[in-house]
């Protein structure tokens, strides 16, 4: 007999008070329920949670940044400490293969950002500490005042976890508590990793409810979770439809919602890239479409080409790649969703070349689908044929010339990248010129030569764009530290006596250590790691 | 004959097209039109400025910003050279005294706002360049993509109008055109100001449409404006129920809009400052509460003290001075919404002291206004007993002991600052560090011992704070460059080949000055101002 599984609340693991329902995972690769029971928590739950975070928010304030440095990288070493029942987990719930994906690649990159986090929770630079000193006017990022509700998604178990993932990492380093909705595909990955966090708290002395972790709501109590006028703020990765929706709610209350959203990711590939290396593109192009099967957020959905017997030949051989069989998927609504978004793509004429059928095997797969459409029917429904089908999924587009490749980038939704293949002799340059501006305003991260879908946890990522990829087009999800200034509220203190300041504010640098590590700040006008003269 | 006056759309004053109808401003000192008629646009007339708008975003990236500087600068010679017909418009219009605060407070503010945001765009810093050499991963803030529309306040109709106000510069100063709808209350001033920024943009060569003016739209096509997909983003100051209007529409849309609506200011002032100098500090309580005739946003609206025999010495010393005469409103709309908030008020407990009715003079005028309440009442009715009252108005509130004042700052709304005056000897800093924490949360800026009504341009001042406060806690509408950041979006460049990328993400600094005047940038973790090794 198998129990319902515990949720952390206010400092305790404990069975969930009478949930409103259970439900479990499916292993994808089998098609068959795992063991593991979930509660679905109630409102009266969820507020407690809410209640309970609120008052870690208070008590956090009297902790200094090196205890929260500490914590984070404690939460590393525990994931680190349970690295097999992790992955092993995490492969049962999603598919995801052990090695190297989840063991060698999710997992280190996991721990590597919790690690950055941690330094930058150390260092400080992140709260652009800004002091006028002849105004005694002084400035920097400080926590929300609330939890921070993180809605991870299904497709990065580790690295985008509600409780372990960037989003995580950001709130919980800008000194923020915690409220992890587990992403309902891998409730128990995201206990384990929760029990990684819960006991880096208990051994570095946070307030019990820094971390807390419920597995799933009804929609109307996720709705009342991200408008809480306790919530400091929420971060929410996954579908546009569940994420407008939550963006409603919060917008209304006021609350800030960060939302990384689907995206088709247009990869623009110029004729002379097409003489050069067409083959080489057809392999780094099936390469990033195929990726965790085509469920990246940044999976490139959109190709455009302009219109020309090369073009037709590099339809072709992407043609022969797509071929290749389907990986398993992350559950079965993917198979249901891509269909749908296929079929949105059909519906508005683009013409299937390969694939656009599931497949019935043991597990959940869809056949690797490669469709191709004309310019002018592009620009007859640009919105429509930029629908996500999130999988091995993507819609070349045609343009008969440089105008309507042109009049197509100018049509492009927020998207979170953009993409530019070009010939390296520079036999593209003109038609870059007039091209990349058009992309660069409507995406987050403009690439060259260089396929979306790696995402390097850099200070100058961009993981975020024009809306509908994000909720606004000035923050980015991933990057430490730029990520964190999502779960900052901006604090000025105006003629506040100096030794009521806090010590990132003091006149002397608040990181007693060597001259290189200390706090970066914008003294009078100087960025400096010096003191305040 | 006075004909109704020219729009500002296209590159071309011009007789509005149309008008739905005509206006007039009111000079509130004599409650009579004036003679100048102004048109309430068509959505037609709106939107053919969004999309001039959307073409000079499209051409001003190819736009130095060392011509954006040159245009801020030269907008800023244009009004001192206008200032004697703009500060007489403005004080017809407003009745805000020519001198000193006109010409002497205002107009200087604004042209040093200008001329501020001139050395941001100029020098670069703000955009936070960031340079991750080893991955050639480099991210800086650029502009919206789209121009951005302003509505300023009555109650500042140089320093925060809608074309030259703070929000006017920062949108400029960060690359992005302009949309101003000028506030209905002064008009007029709008007008000239508008012709010294026009003659600037035309005598700089900017795009003609980089600067528009718009006198006033129906509340539907202000809503439309502001959720046009081609509007980078919107900022507001004003009302909240306004101001939530507009959210609403723009939330729905993801069109990024930044309010800073009302606030109540809470200032404490603890048993020891009151010890100490109760005449002193009700002399400077009254003399911020007064300034501009209680019509400012960071007017401190609500006062709490811990109920004493010297608390209520404190009252009566405020009473007295209260009992002055009152200055004139800037309309008759300031008359309703005194009442209203009073009203509100006292019917939710609070008492009356001094004042509470119009005045029945030749110009708009409300007696200056003293209520009490005790902490019981206030926390029975926290909400109500935090009304905004837009005139020289405040509520005393009367703590029995420590914890309800406590009680009472958990309580808060989101409001633009909090202010404490303490005993300078230390006798209330247990106290303080008690309340303070509570406080901080609640306000964008803190102040010890000074009242709340300067608002510095600061590198290091928050203009804003939480909902309600403003739409985002994230964000200054004061302060250069600071107040940019919301009208930037962030932009990665991913292998960006190096001759394509920004002058500001290349290898050398873009700044061709001596090295204290060069651009900072955040190299490989480092800020410098040297070039990239």
């Amino acid at each position: 007999m198998t129990t319902t599984q515990s949720v952390l609340v206010d400092g305790e693991w404990r069975p969930s008070r009478a949930p409103v329902k259970t439900f479990t995972a499916v292993n994808p690769m089998t098609k068959t329920p795992l063991p593991d029971i979930y509660p679905v928590s109630t409102w009266e739950e969820v507020e407690e949670a809410v209640r309970a975070g609120a008052e870690a928010a208070v008590a956090l304030r009297d902790v200094a940044p090196e205890s929260i440095a500490l914590f984070l990288e404690a939460f590393a070493d525990g994931i680190e400490a349970r690295t097999e029942a992790i992955v092993n987990m995490a492969h049962r719930e999603t598919a995801l293969s052990v090695e190297p994906r989840l063991r060698s690649v999710e997992l280190p990159r996991t721990t590597d950002q919790l690690r950055q986090a941690a330094g930058a929770a150390r260092e400080g630079s992140w709260r652009h500490a800004t002091l006028d000193t002849a105004r005694n006017i002084r400035s920097m990022y400080g926590p929300l005042g609330g939890p921070v509700v993180v809605f991870g998604p299904n497709n990065f178990p580790l690295a985008f976890n509600s409780v372990s993932g960037g989003d995580a990492a950001a709130a919980l380093a800008a000194g923020n508590p915690l409220i992890a909705k587990a992403n309902t595909g891998h409730p128990g990955t995201t206990r384990l990793l929760t029990e990684a966090a819960f006991e880096a708290v208990q051994a570095t002395g946070l307030p019990a409810a820094t971390v807390q972790l419920l597995y799933r709501t009804s929609h109307e109590s996720g709705e009342k979770l991200v408008s809480h006028p306790l919530v400091g703020a929420t971060g929410f990765t996954g579908s546009r439809k569940a994420g407008l929706q939550l963006k409603a709610a919060a917008d209304r209350a006021g609350r800030p919602i960060y939302l990384e959203m689907s995206a088709v990711n247009p990869v623009f590939v110029l004729p002379g890239a097409l003489e050069e290396r067409l083959e080489q593109i057809a392999d780094e192009l099936f390469a990033s479409c195929s990726l965790g099967t085509g469920q990246f957020c940044t999976k490139p959905g959109l190709v455009i080409v302009l219109d020309s017997d090369r073009s037709e030949a590099f339809l072709a051989a992407l043609a022969d790649r797509f071929q290749s069989p389907p990986g398993v998927l992350l559950g079965e609504g993917g198979v249901w969703t891509i269909s749908e978004g296929i079929k949105t793509l059909r519906d508005h004429g683009a013409v299937l070349i390969v694939g656009g059928e599931p497949v019935d095997g043991s597990g959940y797969q869809y056949a690797n689908t490669l469709l191709r459409v004309s310019g002018d029917q592009f620009l007859a429904h640009p919105h429509a044929l930029q629908t996500e089908a999130f999988g091995v999924v993507s819609l070349l587009v045609f343009a008969r010339d440089p105008d309507q490749l042109q009049a197509i980038a100018r049509r492009l939704e927020g998207s979170l990248t953009g993409s530019f293949y070009t010939h390296t002799g520079g036999e593209d340059d003109v038609l870059y010129s007039r091209i990349a501006p058009e992309v660069r305003q409507r995406v987050g991260r403009l690439l060259n030569d260089k396929m979306p879908t790696g995402v390097a946890v850099s200070p100058a990522m961009n993981h975020g764009g024009p809306y509908p990829a994000t909720g606004h087009p000035g923050f980015t999800a991933v990057g430490i530290p730029a990520s964190m200034l999502r779960f900052g509220a901006l604090h000025s203190y105006d003629n506040v006596r100096h030794h009521r300041l806090p010590p990132e504010l003091q006149d002397k640098n608040p990181v007693d250590r060597s001259p290189a590590e200390r706090m970066w700040r914008y003294i009078d006008g100087v960025w400096t790691q010096e003191d305040a003269a």
